[in-house]
């Protein structure tokens, strides 16, 4: 029984379809389907990808295989009238792989393959241009000579140069035929002293020799290597299109070039693209000749320009999407070569799929479901200009996107104090600290040299929107010096440099950059998004300015507002410092007093921008420690205070300075009793209010407070308080305990009673294994994914730089767990905990506030396990919106086929 | 209809038995049991349990009482021929509380009541004792005026320390009894100032507010507290025993006195007891005069003493237990008052247990169930005499037991030269670190001020075998000044000192120790243990002296072997910093290389104490930075250099200088690039071994030349490789590779092949999870149950100290979940990594080899959840053993019942 490999094409027939791309590659599909619908393609056929891979099995071709091409070659020789070899009238074809998925690294294509010492003459006779004949034949032999036979590029490019030298001539296209001819012969010997084969002059030979050649570039180390990079199985194989030649550089009346249906920067309805008259498509790439607007053809070509658009108009609604395509017009005729859905910008993305959608093409989900949500982000910040070829002095994580320009600063107080003096100001760092938040507030843009993408600067990056660029491991930071040192280069305080947060890349100098648009098909389709999504989508906010840009880009309350970053301002750290010296627990409340003001009124600020929806506060989360100077700084600062003493002039300096000294050594032993070898696993969390119960009481009043000050004043207030770092019931109901006593003495102080909820962060896997007893206490969760992913894996997010990167680029790892959900191990615990929790509560509310929850394939995650929403930066927050109306769709297609 | 709450006792016949205690309270029960077996016990009665709970949900007494408390009451009189406040021939009783378990903090015993102003009298006539007749009615209003009526004790004490002095007396039983009318004035007159109540004459009136004092003293808020910690619910009540009064001192024909049927010290079968003639219990107790042995008794009663002999040997065979009774002969006739099993040292625990079995008393399971495993770990271990009295100056964690003695040592090169030198010493720490191993080997004990159960100076003093105490906060450590100060104390280099790793106690001096004992009896319990016990049991070892020591004690093969102890000695150390510091993969492999003869070397040695038993290696764990110096160290090192610098006196020692800077410069600056936030959640465990794989070869390497030689010795060797810190199947699958590889290479070398298996640590969180694909490529998980406790709760051991310990006494957590498994977390996640593992190999092979390997509980949820092994530290083995045995006899034991 004869297996069939070999699918014909051509004369408005094909044995394919667009559909058939697993097994004839995406670019043979495309060609079949063209030739379905009756748009002119030049005839051929392609060899499948089972050949391929039966190559590759057997250590041979397909026995069934030869008998096959012989017949497609009599079928393209009589659809053409040439025949393959007649030095009359020589069929000559391009030869292509052609992969499911386009994949670099694999032969690309041999063009005049059937050229040979005679059919050369034939071309130069039937095209009346000798110099172009053998210019082709050249061209074909360098190209066979290299990717078939195996020769260095190299080798030609000297034959070829010195040629040009011989000839006194600079461009190639200068030399003559005779020279040309000459060049042939040059090129012939040097492929036989190399190979010690005779370049094939029979056309056949020549055909099954670049058949075999795309078979083995499947295998090749830079396709493999490719491959295990995209996770494209190695069984996939390639096909083979071996195709009718065309020439577009037959005269005038020949042109070739290339078009989108629509313009893919910007997304306009009209065709976008450019051509050459008198060329090859090779030449179009070279750039060495400009190519003119497609719209100049309607005056050079009228008809052709004519036939061509209604080709397009013809895929575009046939494809229904933009497409990407290459057209040849040899001698007025038109020719289509190749037919793929085009590449777009984010912007381009967006505006496509909603005008589909109105002109009817498509309807709103497949809109929905066409823009990539990862591209989306994009859109929400300024990008360095796409024109700009500038070269980046360092590389890092992406960790923040957007991009931004500035002067370099490394201290962030010096940041803060230039950027209130009108300066763009880049901060500079080892990494950051909750110290740092007010430099980083003022600051374009910062840059790190360590952490990863969920380090303390990133984090606090993306909740301001603001450019970040960390764990630039290029780059050696000398505070002592002001400067960093990157890829040998130093760059000192005051210099500018741009930083790309979404590609990582530094640059010195300012680089151009493109201000983010928000436009009117965006938010049709953010709109389109909340007509089909299920999960809520709420942002993560400290701030009353974040929780209004939140909820201008659509946030539906807050899921995360940390308290402890209100803390750092001003005064307040000095009263919180005050309180960790403290010690009783009388004088931690006297501290504690000082700070409820300030808490009722950051609290105040929330409800007031949120007035109606849900705010959900979580309590102290951090380590005392981070609230003191670090030990170094301590310890300098005495020993310079100790250097004082020593030149104390009287009595009462001496007193002073010794004072000064006490409080310090004072600070300085706290300092090191707070000292935790592994803090991310230490005493923070609800441990800190269990130890010390008069923060959360001081926390619940001022919440309670505001709310009912606010209700008094006619604001709708929804406040949920969430209890951090919870591992058992009893922690929870330790707090929340504290919580109910609290909000009773105040509503009875107040008069005004407020409704509430009190839940607690599940981000610890022994709170989600036992969910179902937290979720006896807990009105809602909501899943910490940063610091469940720390503790599933074991991954401390700040030291993970030393070997995730190798990770990902083995391929132990596909993703940054801390960037995208790791779904089959922190996934299964959210599960789980979902689960649990609701066997115990079959209402409980579920949400996540984890960097995840601005991640689109952790957002369509969590709508896969029932949560009811996902709280991100606010800059996320129409990411989510999108991610989660695909979610929806997905699972309702998936219920449907 | 009427509900019964009184149980009557007496004249052969009792209402209750022994299996009613939670009716009857535990006293109560076992007066109702000695009652139906014959045994002479003094007539009286029992108020349930329930009473109390409905005195406490009603606020009174049930209706029903009052009635059945007097008819209870008229039997008594029946049966005694004495009646309640006949001034004739009086009853009196005692009332005592008994709940079900023995509970302090609840009213104990009031004595003598139904005495009056007028049965006093009878009572003198009765007995011919004015003085005997009011100095029990002194004591009786003391007690009741105290227990009932709440008057301080001090009120009693201050008139009687009074009426000494106007007596010229010192001791109590001096004063005549003129002295005691007059005191028994005082006290009612007393009683009557302090309460504006009369002391009641009435004896029923005494009687009920004896009764409702016992109620009321369930609820007092030290029972309350008692019963929080030991988890006792509220709900179970208190039972109150009214019993007749029998007086042992009635005189010379009377006595009163306490026994074990066997010698609970050492379990020797025996009876053992003392006694007074002429006195009353209470005379025991106070220590005033010194009791006599049982067996003079012989000489002074002979037929009370067999009546005696023959109760007791009839008790222990009805209870089949030993027993603690307490006796009073009243004019030669014996009665029992109390019976309840006795307690016992570890070692007559296990002595009886065996001896009772192999009397026929009770079976072999019986017999492995009554040893409680957490105490057999005591007698693996010297231990301070019990008789010692002497006051502790610090109180630390006992982090692994058994006691010993020696001088303070600070520095650990220190105590392992004066050790070498024939010294006893204790090494005192802040904490300790891997380098500090050689000195803590050599040490008797060491002493932490810093540290949890599970810190470094516990894990290894516990697999050394080695007293420990750790955490001790009252402790300041001054390295400078070479003391500590405990609680004032200051305690100087060379000070002697010993500590109770048993119980966390340090002493100033040398305190009396006891020896180990091994036993013939406990080496019988262990031998029936392995004829029950389905798990299989192995020891944490990593040097060939541990290795022996657990086989010894039973271990059926190591668990784990930790490889990374091995690179701290001697120039190890030094090649493996090399290693470290090199900066390609060649320089590295080169240091390597130094290792590898040392590394095989130490595997042999396993090997071989442990031939045809499994050994299991892990390939290396921490992280680097743990084999360099601190940073603070060579910071040090570093200022002394630039101070010699600037004295050097000539070029050439300038030079060298400058060369030696240059190196600690290198080194700090390597010890600050491995520098890590959270060095837990680090660059560790197989993480290393995929960034530098060269390390897992060279491991690899070692094991199997070392297996392959000593095959060709004729040893059996049972390789299996652990790979730690799994998180990923992809983790694993690369380390396993090199293993397979490495293995193939060495046996080619060697021409020899030995059989070997490759598995992995589950101890993340994800690898539980994710169990069912890495068994895919695991051929055995072991559960390190340290790490994994440490991940699922997010505490880190080293700093957990600062909320753990508030954690237990506010009892959010019951126990350390690093000592004792958290079965509902971590458990659960072991159960989940079970499951899942062996859903995908169903005969995957499953052990754990944390801490909780040798902790009883935690060794029988491994036999539930069905591991096949535990592996614990080579002292823990036994005690392993016979949990285990337990756990499979209890299991069978559920399944019948």
């Amino acid at each position: 029984m004869s297996k069939k490999y070999v699918y014909f094409f051509g004369g408005g027939k094909a044995e394919g379809n667009a559909q058939m791309k697993d097994l004839l590659g995406g670019k043979g599909a495309n060609l079949h389907e063209m030739t379905n619908l009756g748009i002119p393609v030049p005839p051929g056929f392609t060899i499948s990808t089972e050949a391929c891979v039966y190559y590759f099995k057997h250590g041979k071709v397909p026995e069934e295989l030869p008998q096959q091409v012989e017949e497609a070659l009599k079928r393209l020789e009589e659809l053409t009238g040439k025949r393959f070899g007649d030095p009359e009238n020589p069929l000559l074809v391009s030869v292509r792989s052609g992969a499911r998925v386009s994949m670099p690294g694999m032969m690309d294509t041999v063009l005049n393959l059937g050229l040979n010492d005679e059919t050369v003459q034939g071309l130069a006779r039937l095209t009346n241009d000798e110099r172009f004949a053998y210019d082709s034949y050249r061209r074909f032999i360098q190209m066979f000579g290299s990717v078939v036979m195996g020769i260095p590029h190299d080798e030609f490019e000297k034959l070829l140069e010195r040629k040009k030298k011989q000839y006194g001539v600079t461009l190639d296209y200068e030399l003559p035929a005779e020279a040309l001819k000459e060049l042939v012969e040059e090129y012939k010997k040097r492929i036989k002293e190399l190979t010690g084969q005779e370049f094939p002059q029979d056309p056949k030979k020549q055909l099954w020799m670049a058949i075999e050649a795309v078979f083995k570039s499947w295998n090749n180390p830079r396709a493999i290597e490719y491959r295990k990079i995209h996770r494209i199985p190695d069984e996939w194989g390639t096909a083979v299109n071996v195709q009718t030649m065309v020439f577009g550089n037959m005269g005038n009346d020949s042109a070739t070039g290339v078009a989108f249906t629509r313009n893919p920067s910007t997304g306009e309805k009209k065709v976008y693209g450019e051509y050459l008259v008198n060329a090859q498509g090779e030449d179009v790439v070279a750039g060495i000749r400009t190519p003119k607007p497609l719209e100049e053809l309607k005056n050079e070509m009228p008809e052709a320009y004519e036939e061509l658009l209604q080709v397009f108009d013809r895929l575009e609604k046939h494809y229904r999407d933009m497409m990407d395509l290459e057209f040849t017009i040899e001698r007025k005729k038109v020719y289509l070569l190749q037919a793929r859905v085009g590449k777009r910008t984010p912007r381009a993305m967006v505006k496509i799929a909603v005008d589909m959608a109105r002109e009817g093409l498509i309807d709103k989900k497949e809109a929905l479901l066409r823009v990539d949500p990862y591209k989306v982000e994009q859109l929400l910040h300024p990008m360095i200009d796409p024109k700009f070829r500038g070269e980046p002095i360092a590389q890092g994580l992406p960790a923040s996107p957007g991009a931004a320009s500035g002067m370099v600063v490394f201290d962030p107080e010096e940041a803060a104090h230039l950027a209130e003096e009108g300066h763009k100001v880049i901060l500079v760092r080892h990494e950051t600290s909750p110290d740092d938040i007010r430099g980083m507030a003022r600051s374009q843009g910062i840059l790190t040299a360590r952490g990863g993408m969920t380090s303390h600067a990133a984090v606090v990056a993306r909740g301001m929107g603001k450019p970040c660029v960390v764990g630039a491991e290029d780059i050696t930071v000398d505070y002592d010096r002001q400067v960093f040192v990157a890829r040998g280069q130093e760059v000192r305080k005051g210099d500018i440099i741009t930083i790309d947060g979404s590609t990582g890349r530094v640059f010195l100098g300012e680089a151009p950059l493109v201000p983010p648009e928000l436009f009117e098909e965006f938010e049709i389709l953010l709109q389109w998004a909340d007509e089909f999504r299920k999960l809520r989508v709420r942002a993560n906010a400290d701030k009353p300015e974040d929780a209004r840009k939140a909820r201008e880009f659509g946030a539906e309350g807050i899921g995360l507002a940390r308290t402890e970053h209100m803390f750092f301002e001003g005064h307040r750290i000095r009263a919180m410092q005050e309180m960790i010296l403290s010690d009783t627990e009388e004088e931690r409340r006297r501290a504690l007093a000082k700070l409820l003001p300030f808490q009722k009124e950051d609290f105040k600020g929330l409800f007031r921008e949120m007035a109606g929806l849900p705010v959900t506060i979580r309590t102290l989360d951090p380590p005392l420690h981070e609230f003191l100077p670090k030990e170094e700084e301590l310890l300098e600062e005495l020993a310079e205070l100790y250097f004082d003493l020593a030149g104390a002039e009287n009595l009462k300096e001496t007193r002073q300075i010794i004072e000064q000294i006490q409080a310090k050594e004072n600070l300085l032993k706290r300092v090191r009793d707070l000292k935790e070898m592994n803090p991310m696993l230490g005493h923070r969390g609800c441990r800190l209010g269990i130890t010390h119960p008069e923060i959360t009481e001081m926390q619940a009043r001022a919440i309670f407070e505001a709310a009912c000050e606010l209700k008094e004043e006619g604001v709708e207030v929804k406040p949920e308080i969430m209890i951090p770092l919870v591992s058992t019931l009893a922690e929870l109901e330790h707090q929340v305990e504290i919580v109910h006593r609290v909000a009773r003495e105040v509503f009875r102080e107040k008069g005004v009673e407020v409704e509430y909820q009190v839940g607690t962060m599940i981000e610890l896997p022994r709170a989600a294994i036992t969910a179902h007893q937290i979720a006896k206490v807990a009105q809602f969760f909501s899943f910490g994914t940063n610091d469940l992913t720390q503790t599933t894996f074991g991954f401390s997010r700040d030291d993970v730089g030393k070997f995730l990167p190798k990770y990902i680029e083995m391929g132990i790892l596909k993703d940054d767990p801390f960037q995208v959900l790791d779904q089959e191990g922190v996934g299964d615990l959210v599960r789980i905990g979902v689960e649990r929790g609701r066997s115990t509560r079959p209402d409980l509310k579920v949400g996540i506030c984890g960097e995840h929850g601005g991640d689109p394939a952790s957002v369509k995650f969590c709508h896969r396990v029932g949560l009811d929403y996902v709280s991100c930066s606010p800059y996320r927050v129409p990411v989510a919106r999108l991610a989660a109306a695909q979610a929806a769709i997905e699972e309702e297609q998936q219920k449907k086929g």
